[in-house]
């Protein structure tokens, strides 16, 4: 099932060595803290267990939404990646 | 439906105009940037467009993730809140 894994993670160590754990276990980085993939039942849990561990006793809040097909296929995004601004003025915010 | 929203953006003011238009349609912030709470389609239709021109052509990406009932049930979390490591240690990351 596919998975989405989200977090805030205080100790810069402790974001990079999740971060690794997830990309371990195959999932793509989908934005700075979020990570989304394919994870079987046993593997998502297998996964929380680790993250738990290398969380240990520091400040941080991980959370894993697994996502049906269904869902999937809901998923809307808003994006402007730097490269796709492409005339080069850093763009006027409306707000 | 339930609707989870997480976003990078990188100016701090769209930043802020953003979470305060999650907030605006009752979504709780249950991470730094990521929201989350009820929304039908229309509602999330209607955010997501407020927060497309909220974006204008600064850098960012905001993803919606409707989810269903079934799927919640599954969703999991590690979790240390500040307030809950009480013995005043800083704690220990184990990695």
């Amino acid at each position: 099932m596919k998975t989405l894994v989200i977090y805030d993670i205080e100790l810069d160590k402790v974001r990079t060595k999740v971060s690794e754990l997830c990309k371990d276990y195959g999932l793509q980085r989908i934005q700075y803290s979020a990570f989304f993939g394919e994870l079987n039942t046993n593997r998502r849990e297998e996964l929380r267990q680790r993250i738990k561990k290398t969380l240990g006793r520091t400040v941080g809040r991980i959370h894993f939404f697994p996502i049906c097909d269904k869902d999937l296929r809901l998923v809307m995004q808003v994006m402007n990646l730097p490269e796709l601004l492409v005339d080069g003025d850093d763009g006027e915010a409306s707000c």
